[in-house]
């Protein structure tokens, strides 16, 4: 990862904005944030920050979204993505994309502009290309790395099925590593965005939580914005960003307890992963039950805080 | 529908099944029901009971699901389903399918043996033929009633943006109609199963809430089982299945309550349809805010209960 210039501290107008990136590889140069909030449109700003923070980390190679997607099996890369404002719960949602350079970007055309909150694969394609959305070839996904990473999962799998004794050191990032980013911006509204290649290997037409409303991508303003990271398929059965949003809601319980005991039932059920979440008083919490979790935050004063492991 | 021969009263090992099959057309026959229950597996029984009535209703073209679904904006067939399993919180679902007779088979067959929650599209199409399933047609889900119903949609559309006065009449069923079914077993497990082919005239690519866990289908034994029809873009928003249980789980209402408490919230966004549900005492509630809802139960002493308006 070259740099990470998410938030210009002279023009910062949310409050808080969270951002998580799964497992990472490289420790990010903590350089002067850059401004990508450059229009100061009125509405939707937790939308927008949200969208702009993911982008990036969908155009870095080093994350598992966009242009450093993992491979499916079948050696394609297929992309979910998802985005949902807090204050009106409208959503948008993308799957199984082939051919889209950001797909947080089309989720978000879709939440705005489809009529639709779930699109998929040439469908959702093909509306992006109505909007004039410049679709790329699969090659602009293809990275050494994580092709590399596919061979050794398949290499693995052949092993195991065949009795043989070789080890391989399969690592959480050579798996999977969704980004992600919620907000919460100066009136109150918050917001959450998330994108992912998907785990490595994972059957072509594979959908993770990421792009299930109430799993992996959750906002509403009466409680908190969540966006989630790791074995999809867990965060979907427990549906991970409504039962955190429900606990505080029903149960009364703080932003950090809530986020806890969600993931204590991924955990439960043989998941593993983290997330990212907000809540309309500023709290914010990061657990994870994974080795590590590279992940963010901008503070009200500027303070930009960066933290990998424990 | 010629005939609704669900339930083999003499062989009835499931406490209670409740279906639905959104706004219909025409009564159903209360014929004796047939033998769809044949295998006595001892596991699961809750899983066969709801994939076993979605299958029944996929196979008649007078609902909106498998045989009879609707067409997209495009003149497609693009069908969406989904089975949970409230034991184990297991859940398989599948969207924007083009050429699965039985979308529900599908969606149980992923939840079995796919190691993955939710696919869509070819590759949950190549995934079916892998495993021996017959892909079909688009000529297959030709019917007249459903072709019709686009033309007079898009009719309606051109006349409205052209500011014709021309009046048209576009009923719940023309536009939608999904199905599903919840069951309870002897030994209290819960299931819920669901099956669409979307909302007439949707664009291509568009998922629903269908197949999203925790919207249009969701099964918890320590809660509920449930399965909507209606708007999918607002079941969605609402996270409808989850927060039935949630209301259940974390403050304490009865089915009845918060089954009705969640659906108000999808009519406060906007939003119509109903749901089904069904608690692990048997208690069942079928609210809806549309005219009617075609819907039906069977008790444990083997009552057929039908009804269509309230």
């Amino acid at each position: 990862m070259r740099d990470l210039k998410l938030f210009r501290r002279t023009n910062c107008f949310f409050s808080v904005v969270l951002f998580s990136a799964g497992a990472l590889a490289a420790a990010p140069e903590q350089s002067p944030p850059a401004g990508v909030f450059s229009k100061r449109n009125p509405d939707h700003q937790q939308n927008i920050a949200t969208e702009a923070a993911v982008r990036v980390l969908e155009d870095d190679p080093d994350f598992n979204a966009g242009k450093g997607s993992v491979f499916t099996s079948g050696g394609t890369n297929e992309t979910d993505a998802a985005i949902m404002d807090g204050k009106t719960l409208a959503a948008g949602a993308v799957a199984s994309l082939k051919h889209i350079k950001n797909p947080i970007s089309l989720a978000r055309l879709v939440m705005e502009k489809s009529g639709h909150v779930m699109m998929d694969s040439e469908g959702a394609e093909a509306f992006a290309k109505e909007n004039g959305i410049e679709l790329v070839n699969q090659k602009y996904f293809f990275t050494q790395k994580r092709w590399d990473a596919l061979q050794k999962i398949k290499a693995a799998e052949k092993n195991r099925t065949s009795g043989a004794e070789k080890e391989f050191l399969i690592t959480d990032q050579d798996r999977h590593g969704t980004v992600g980013a919620v907000a919460l911006d100066q009136s109150g509204n918050l917001a959450a965005a998330t994108s992912t290649g998907g785990t490595t290997n994972k059957r072509p037409g594979r959908v993770g939580d990421t792009p299930v409303i109430g799993a992996g991508t959750y906002a509403n303003n009466a409680t908190c914005a969540v966006s989630a990271t790791g074995d999809g398929e867990y965060f979907i059965r427990a549906t991970v960003g409504r039962d955190v949003s429900a606990l505080i809601e029903y149960r009364g319980m703080s932003l950090k307890d809530a986020a806890q005991a969600a993931l204590d039932k991924v955990a439960k059920l043989g998941g593993t992963g983290g997330l990212i979440a907000i809540d309309g008083q500023g709290n914010v919490t990061l657990p994870f039950n994974t080795a590590g979790m590279y992940r963010g935050y901008v503070d009200p004063n500027g303070k930009f805080v960066i933290e990998i492991y424990r």
